[in-house]
């Protein structure tokens, strides 16, 4: 591996020439491979097969919503995003106030769904020459508004040019206890799946985002329709993440055996489970969470308001799998609704409808390439 | 602080049209002010003036090369960096293998200038169309190439398009121990200055990339001629961190009073240390070490060496001082070199030319805005 630089310790060096040359035939190339044909997970999966890991300290890499590393002392738990303008946010209908706040969350989230607690965070941010240090300010006011709801400390970053858009990079660093974390792997066959919340509201709150800015564009004298719509609205433009969960599970001893955190969509997330775990799960549609403006705005959009809760994503709320003997403690918890139960691998990932239909769950995560 | 989503609570939503007519009137808005005024490090200044911590576990947060987490156990050090296509690199020159192993080594470089060990990386990589699969295995070789090199895990990250270009965010995690830790603030008057390696090369080598891409663009049949400046070149292409400066400090029982890596360029890394540490400093031209190649590439491009030295950045030496009952403990190590004191504020941060003239030393780090 270590040869790859020994044409420059030999003298046979990449030449401009040489590289533009490449570049350009590769982009012609027939045997090239697009990034589409393999997608996000694809991707990742090819690009992190082949770790090994050498420090002992490495509990958990690649794979679970966030890592886990062992130096003595209690577990430091690490995740991390990238938040790109045109792809992930669209700062039309975006303050950045809102950008700053959303951004930090979905990473706090990821640390909550390993049962660990935030504690620190980096903010990297690339930005082009459109933006103003009062624009600026504004992003970061909203990050620290997150810090300060959350108790987590901004300790370190990077700030760099971009040549356009904007760009967001965050590190959340959390502390766990061995015996509290919950990975995606361990669930077991018979547990119970849990979901927090409600899902599909903030894929209903971007729809209606994205409809109100082509009315927008196409006659900007009409004004946009946003105030009755406010809880959609609101679950896209600031999510929370679940921090009262995971005090909950402190307080009733409760250790989820499988946990993740809703950002891909239930039916993705879900996959995950069951793929880390080697089971097949059946979920009820009926214990699935939809709130009653989400049900009325999917239909209003002519869609079905279980495939926005499965394939919307963006909710931030927990979805965690218990064992059986469990069930009580989380029966009187707010705000934890029984979704279905873990089965075995060769059953499948199944959906059983309100109209008493089975059918394969399929991920429909975002497709960004 | 938290009052600034009341809007949504209220139903008084940001609207597309409000939100993109508040952005152009901003744009021409003679009061706003552009990055550029503030500058790299006016701008983290301004961000991070307001930061108060509340977790107990952070014992370092922004002004170092890493911040500092005790978890109980050995200290977790964390560093985060951003590169930028088009700001950082030009993909004209920079082969992608070479690019994802110096992503990783600049990273592990702030790890080491802590006197800490790094144990994990995260890599967060968002990519344009333009990009095929082959290309991203490429870089990602370099990446695991920088990972087996120096001993360390990748341990988890993000994968996003991009709207156009590449950019790469590498956070490392290093393991460090209270008593050994080398901060910027803790320099003492009297200490001695010491620099590793040799500075400017890097800088140099990146000249010569930029004048052979432009005789290419206006002239493609002339070859390049880069073999004979390999070790320029190769500085710019493959930079190394002073992991075996680390190792040797343990050896022989050293802990540098302070210590940064030398990124932003001597000039700059030098007035870190200072004001940080509310002391001046008096360098010696004489003892700032230049490789021959550099200094005769320098008068080519007639050009001062110790200005590249002073202001190139890119080298990932040490900087660090040291008590001077130390001395001895680095007399005989290899590739460290005595370069001045460190003296009282009110004597300024100047450097003592061999001619034997004494003038301030200037900032002078790169400027993206």
């Amino acid at each position: 591996m270590a040869g790859f630089w020994r044409h420059i310790k030999k003298s046979k060096l990449y030449l401009c020439a040489k590289n533009k040359e490449k570049m350009a035939q590769e982009e012609q190339d027939p045997s090239r491979t697009e990034i589409s044909q393999l997608g996000e997970f694809g991707l990742i999966e090819r690009l992190t097969k082949g770790i090994r890991h050498v420090q002992p300290s490495t509990l958990v890499g690649v794979g679970d919503d966030a890592a886990v590393i062992d130096n003595g002392g209690h577990l430091t738990v690490i995740s991390t995003d990238l938040l790109v303008e045109g792809v992930h946010f669209d700062l039309m209908y975006y303050p950045l106030k809102h950008l700053g706040y959303k951004a930090v969350v979905v990473n706090l989230s990821d640390i909550y769904a390993m049962n660990a607690i935030p504690k620190q965070i980096t903010v990297s941010v690339a930005l082009s020459n459109r933006f103003s240090v009062e624009a600026i300010d504004d992003l970061y006011a909203g990050i620290y508004a997150a810090c300060e709801r959350y108790g987590v400390d901004l300790v370190g970053g990077d700030t760099t040019a971009s040549p356009r858009g904007l760009l967001i990079s965050v590190t959340a660093i959390g502390q766990g206890e061995r015996e509290r974390l919950a990975y995606r792997h361990t669930a077991k066959k018979g547990d119970l799946i849990c979901i927090t919340g409600d899902l599909g509201a903030a894929y209903l709150g971007l729809q209606i985002l994205e409809r109100e800015k082509q009315i927008y564009l196409s006659d900007p004298n009409i004004q946009p329709k946003l105030a009755e719509q406010a809880y959609l609205v609101g679950r896209q433009l600031k999510p929370e993440a679940r921090r009262d969960m995971i005090e909950q599970f402190a307080e009733v001893g409760l250790v989820p055996t499988s946990m993740i955190d809703i950002s891909d969509g239930l039916a993705s997330d879900l996959l995950h489970i069951c793929k880390r775990s080697g089971l097949g799960a059946i979920l009820e549609e009926s214990g699935v969470p939809i709130h009653p403006d989400a049900q009325l705005q999917a239909l209003e959009f002519k869609l079905d308001p279980i495939t926005c809760a499965l394939s919307g994503g963006e909710d931030y709320e927990l979805l965690f799998t218990i064992d059986p003997k469990d069930v009580d403690k989380v029966k009187y918890l707010p705000d934890i609704y029984l979704a279905g139960e873990m089965t075995d691998a060769s059953e499948g990932v199944m959906l059983h409808t309100t109209g008493g239909n089975i059918h394969p769950i399929k991920a429909q995560g975002w497709k960004h390439f």
